[in-house]
């Protein structure tokens, strides 16, 4: 037989206790969410019957993710970070902004401070010159009638060819395929890179233990990160994930949605100076007009920030 | 106006899908408490209005968290593992097994294999002799009916005088203040050791920032901790809390209960062959018998282990 106590006047009042409801220091936002979090984790004790195992597993997995740094990619990984979009996405729907590229989600891996190139720029730093694709991306940033807008700042950022991203692999250059373009009049950006591939959950990580025992794999489809923004504009948040990845519509992380397949064209016509093959992609960005100052804001997510030549 | 969508068909479709609901692998038990924590989690989110950058915070935190170790921390001091008591005190007493000794929480900071002694023992390694308080430890351990229960194993452990456990805190000596006694021919253990300090989180730590946001302390009284077992009687995971300190019934992991208060007494008299002021400390345990081979043992709970010598 299930017992249950969380509901009762005395439980309450402790919970409301531990969150503080007792005193008038420190923040009632906060107090209101701990409370919160108390009462639904007590239910979801009583509800399941969750044995003292089982919750110390819990306690134990929390310390061994976090100790990884891994808390960003199981929230992706279980579908949070894109229920979010979703989440967004409706109320837009409500308020009425709608229309341009859709958003999706940020991932964890983004490092603030990359460089700043006008117009255009190489992003890799030739290292994986034999066994890299070069790519060259480019499109343009455009309003949601069509119209180029210039000076807005395409923050990109993608892996090397097996799926790790700099700073986090520290056998990378610093900011190797992490660039800021400012496009030009017409509202263009272009990159000059290589073929990103998939990424995928390290093996021996507690986000891959996890998937592990749900029965699921933890594989990205190769794809380019994008932070879009411009004065006057709204904050775009999103990814382009390459047509023909086997992962494209198998994402653990639920990142692909329609408008954002980048379809990625590979040639070998000894064009723009490349020996052999090269691949070629064209992606362009409408942006939604920004209501408001923040608007034009990404969140204030914590994010790792490099320091240049540390 | 709030936008709720997580009670759609659509998005309870896909948290199933992200709790692996839709493959025939891994563990159906996990696939079944992450629906529920993908479930409650948007909920809270809906109802609370949590924004981005509200989120994106808890995720850096829980990483912060993780990385001190202090998730067993947090668990304890927002009142959870004491909670976990509660549930197990309504458990038993809706199934009549009741009496003994109270349980309350093990906390984050026990080390397995610590020395075993026959009977008595001295726990401290006299490095804090110029400055502690020498205490002498004893009681018996019985059952419901008052008799001896000989050759039950008392494993206990405690703080030194500045507040610190061995072990996680690696300036002590391996072990010190953790010691296992067997209990002689009467059920009796002895121990002397030193006064403890009542434990305070570190001032610097998570737990501590999220308890100073409550508005509330991060401080434990003195106290000892200890786990008590004997073939054939259920095992007793408790604390005895040290009368007259100022934390006593103001505990923030609220361990101290009604029964587990420990009446120190400090004298000068010149007895135990100890100069100047010591201290007396006589605590008896009362076990309820087991109903299974499994009510003998201790939570799974994963534990650190020292490996001696190293």
């Amino acid at each position: 037989m299930t017992v249950k106590i969380s509901h009762t006047a005395d439980i309450q009042k402790f919970f409301e206790e531990a969150a503080g409801f007792g005193n008038d220091q420190g923040s009632p936002r906060l107090k209101r969410i701990v409370l919160r979090i108390l009462q639904d984790t007590a239910k979801i004790i009583e509800d399941l019957e969750v044995t003292d195992d089982e919750f110390w597993t819990a306690v134990d997995y929390l310390n061994r993710l976090g100790g990884r740094n891994e808390a960003g990619l199981l929230v992706a990984g279980l579908g949070i970070e894109h229920f979010l979009d979703l989440l967004q996405d409706a109320r837009d729907e409500l308020a009425g902004q709608t229309g341009g590229t859709p958003r999706t989600i940020e991932g964890p891996l983004y490092v603030a401070g990359a460089p700043i190139a006008q117009g255009e720029t190489r992003m890799d730093d030739g290292s994986e010159e034999s066994v890299a694709t070069t790519m060259f991306l480019e499109g343009q940033v455009l309003d949601l009638d069509g119209k180029p807008v210039a000076g807005a700042i395409v923050d990109l950022w993608h892996a090397n060819t097996k799926g790790n991203y700099s700073y986090f692999d520290q056998s990378q250059s610093e900011y190797n395929l992490r660039r800021r373009i400012v496009t030009d009049a017409e509202g263009r950006y272009r990159a000059r890179s290589i073929v990103p591939s998939g990424y995928g959950c390290n093996p021996e990580g507690p986000t891959q233990e996890c998937l592990d025992q749900l029965g699921r794999h933890g594989q990205r489809p190769a794809h380019i990160h994008f932070f879009i923004s411009a004065p006057g504009y709204r904050h775009l948040t999103t990814q382009i994930n390459l047509s023909g990845d086997k992962y494209l519509w198998d994402d653990f992380a639920y990142a692909t949605r329609d408008g954002l397949v980048g379809e990625i064209a590979f040639r070998e016509d000894g064009a723009r100076g490349v020996s052999g093959r090269y691949a070629e992609l064209e992606f362009s960005f409408q942006l939604q007009k920004a209501a408001d100052a923040d608007d034009e804001q990404r969140s204030h997510r914590p994010r790792a920030l490099q320091v240049q030549g540390a």
